[in-house]
């Protein structure tokens, strides 16, 4: 196997045509700017819009992406939907093109579920897929699933299924939480200095927790910002990665140890804006901010129920942006017009 | 055009076989049954786990009940899914098979949308669908969804699309909140007295409220307990109906004024048992009680991350539905045992 996937992450935010079919062309086009930052691809999350959207239509983008080049080791796709037996298919469909993990939400329907049904749940997801190179990051995002991910699951799921279970993305935006699952699981495991113990990646759902889930055994960040601020995100994060801290000499930290305090301050002061600016979520502003980075408003279209920015909104946000002095870089297509 | 779909209707439950796939043959069987107590069905709904199968199931099971020579007429299936693309895709399935209406769903994932989203949303499915047999019933219901129906929602979509939006399922558990919406829809349109109004037939989602919404203008119930009690239902309903009051002399109904009180206090005591007994929802309980009449285990089962019952929740239900005297039909199959 390779190495598990590890650092900063975009769900990335899908580009929907004229008729709200979603636009591979541009997809692929800012999954390579995205890489070309060494920013992984969580393809078909909560900002991806990807609930809003069919399975067959997120299996045909997948198959897509994989045919344009994009790396499937960097991907690691939102495959958990309502029911068993579309997870399973999704999931299925990412391990046969062989992305490097993916990001299972609960099923989110009923509410008052029990820890005993997700338990039943992700087993059978796990044993139909039946796959060894199945890797499942549990996505906790409490404020849009209400279902979410315990430590008690994860106590129960990780002995059973200890190479299937890799680790989690935590949204609750509640460090006291994050906290909880690394003492629980990443620490114990890395601390047990068992070669055979696997890691639980912990990695947290905004770039703000970025420095402190490093700090303390996290993997890195999936984060919606990172579709427009990717470079300055892994900045922090290679700072902080242990794997790199012990293989190189990193001498810029030594003489400065605030570093990375101020890079994580200057991430916050980006990601205000977007979370300021962005009614009703993030997605219809990160959107917005690429479509004017290159003159190309075909980017600021979101799908019902979402709804883009008005041009008051819209303005608004540009002003933010200078104000802070942030500008993204464009993202050029063949064939589109350069700036 | 046929007349609109009114009465009691349950929201079928769907059984699973062993490897937990769908059981048409069962699913026939329980919707025989029902047509006979005339009982509609509104099958996928949340009661039938629906949200639990994928798209391509649910579209399947409608086949090979249409198949099976259920009549579409009597049928509201479940459509509402989080996309826009699977939601037209199922409701223009259901459309094509002739079914009365679709129940339909918010999409239910993001959780913090505006009602210019949800109107964008249903305005899209009535465009995509593009057929005048389509007969949307809006679902409500926020202990699951979240996402909820409001009455300015329905005060923009109803003029827009006067025939598509043909009523709406209330299961807040809320009357008042039903009652605004009768007052607002239901009963001005039918006072209006217009040939050409339409009416917006409001189902309440309990048949607790059925007696109150059937006095105010409403049309009917889809509730969970006909699926064991659905004669009883249609009784009430039946001495409440205003198109059969109109038309029929009902001497029994002058001569016993209460009659009407009395047959809802009786659904309410049976109710109270499934309601109760039904943790974390009554689909295990109602499925179990479905085993037990029939003697038929296999019913009991359900798809996770739904659970059964316990063995001795099992039988505390069926001891209070004892105490209460309350008999199941069973629910023959060709092929299989008689008790």
């Amino acid at each position: 196997m390779n190495e598990r996937i590890r650092g900063v992450l975009a769900p990335v935010v899908t580009p929907f045509q004229r008729d709200l079919s979603p636009d591979p062309k541009r997809l692929i086009g800012h999954c390579r700017w995205l890489l070309s930052q060494h920013c992984g691809l969580a393809v078909f999350g909560t900002n991806s819009e990807a609930n809003s959207m069919s399975a067959a239509e997120r299996m045909k983008l997948l198959d897509e992406l994989v045919g344009a080049g994009i790396d499937a080791e960097r991907m690691m796709p939102g495959t958990g939907c309502c029911s068993l037996s579309e997870t399973v298919e999704l999931t299925t469909h990412a391990v046969n093109h062989g992305c490097a993990g993916v990001l299972m939400l609960p099923p989110f329907y009923y509410k008052v579920v029990g820890e005993e049904g997700l338990y039943r749940y992700f087993s059978e997801v796990v044993q139909r897929v039946g796959d060894a190179r199945l890797r499942i990051y549990l996505y906790h995002i409490p404020p849009v699933a209400i279902v979410g991910i315990t430590p008690r699951l994860v106590e129960r799921l990780l002995p059973a299924y200890p190479t299937a279970i890799a680790g989690m993305k935590d949204s609750s935006g509640d460090w006291n939480n994050t906290k909880t699952f690394l003492d629980a699981f990443a620490v114990r495991n890395s601390a047990s200095g068992q070669s055979a113990a696997l890691p639980f990646d912990v990695f947290v759902g905004s770039e703000s927790f970025l420095l402190a889930n490093m700090r303390n055994g996290g993997a890195g960040t999936i984060s919606a910002t990172a579709n427009v601020n990717a470079a300055a995100t892994h900045q922090l994060y290679a700072e902080l990665d242990p794997l790199r801290q012990r293989t190189l000499q990193r001498p810029e930290t030594a003489n400065n140890p605030d570093r990375a305090d101020k890079l994580q301050t200057k991430l916050n002061v980006v990601r205000e804006v977007f979370a300021r600016t962005s009614w009703p979520s993030m997605i219809a502003a990160l959107k917005q901010a690429i479509a004017m980075a290159g003159n190309d408003p075909e980017w600021a279209r979101v799908r019902p129920p979402l709804v883009e920015l008005t041009t008051k909104q819209a303005r608004n946000l540009a002003a933010e942006l200078e104000e802070i002095g942030f500008a993204i870089a464009p993202r050029h297509l063949p064939g589109l017009p350069a700036q």
